[in-house]
């Protein structure tokens, strides 16, 4: 088992990368690909535990997101090797603060504390790469309390996998155990404390839920 | 030894904290410190090697701080122990490609890219915490080809040290080997290939020096 959430060392996560979403909450479509990171400390293994919402936000949203587990160091990876970097993936949850988001994008701030609390990006556990077969066609879910929220393929994705592993590795270099989460299909919304969230892939068998609780202090 | 730069994480960088680095940018100053985060693959131990600019960057900027090594597992850590989370020191450079940061503030976007590239986060190595006596009066400073540039003392921090592990750790939770870097004084400005950027803590010998040569790609 490829435990990187306990070993790996950052969480690349891309945005605007389907553009139904990107149109959803009102932005362009981007002509390269950005990304942001989250701290690994934010990994919540499904069944460890519940996503907490912190007080200070009132507008938690979910955003499904095909994770691809990073297998070996690359720097400048070129498109036609770009799979080879690859070891598996994962079904995540980018969880992000949209109303501190809000706020950080109109001071022209760091989205890092938005995106960064403890819990925020809750996973599956680990796709051996051979599970999926082909990863540019595969349908990814979310519900909030039994109702369908998101519900898109990775064939919609604007860069896809190779292209983001390469843009990436040309910026920063990808190591064993990194995740690069790919972007959200449309539907993203808000979670409140006592609901529960679901998420899977069509037909495989990796359905995850996690129920949905207020941070406490300690 | 503490090898944080191999064993760490994170590396969560606060911004504008130092008045007089706020207002050269032309920021306002914060009324609760904010940060973002760099990759660890951006780490640059002294003696292994120069600082790469990117051949998109025409403006590549360092930021001297002084780094604080977490040293245990935290969260929602109080003012009154915070400094009992800390191992010790870390003189570094935030490099910083100021005309991407640019362009990914006016379009409200992460600044991650400008902060992220490999080399980015050059160190001089660990510093144990009995070496600084009193952190919250440490001088430091950066020369550019011989030429002084930064001068600054940690008795400058808008928010010190104890502040921000607690107000960090209501976010995420800090663990062993974290990298926090405490901003940088007043002085940022451009390094270009060829020259040789020199930084120290005021009566410590633990000054560093690394070249700066562009980014070859692969
Ligand atoms: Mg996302
Ligand atoms: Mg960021
Ligand atoms: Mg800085």
């Amino acid at each position: 088992m490829n435990k990187f959430w306990e070993t790996g060392r950052k969480i690349v996560a891309v945005g605007r990368n389907y553009a139904e979403h990107a149109k959803e909450l009102g932005n362009q479509v981007p002509s390269q690909p950005f990304f942001f990171l989250k701290p690994t400390s934010s990994y919540l293994l499904q069944g460890t535990g519940p996503i907490e919402i912190p007080s200070e936000s009132s507008d938690i949203h979910h955003e499904v997101e095909l994770g691809v587990v990073i297998g070996k160091k690359g720097r400048d990876i070129d498109l036609n090797s770009a799979m080879d970097y690859v070891s598996g993936y994962t079904l995540a949850l980018d969880m992000t603060s949209r109303d501190q988001q809000s706020i950080a994008k109109a001071k022209s701030l760091p989205w890092t504390i938005s995106k960064g609390y403890d819990t925020f990006c809750p996973i599956s556990g680990f796709i051996p790469k051979e599970k999926i077969e082909d990863v540019n066609n595969v349908e990814l879910w979310c519900s909030v309390d039994g109702q369908l929220k998101q519900k898109g393929n990775t064939n919609q994705m604007i860069f896809n996998i190779p292209q983001l592993i390469h843009f990436i590795s040309t910026i920063m270099t990808l190591e064993s155990g990194d995740l690069i989460l790919t972007g959200t299909p449309s539907g993203v919304g808000p979670v409140r404390p006592g609901q529960v969230i679901k998420c899977g892939i069509s037909g495989l068998n990796n359905d995850m839920q996690f129920d949905i609780i207020l941070r406490k202090k300690n």
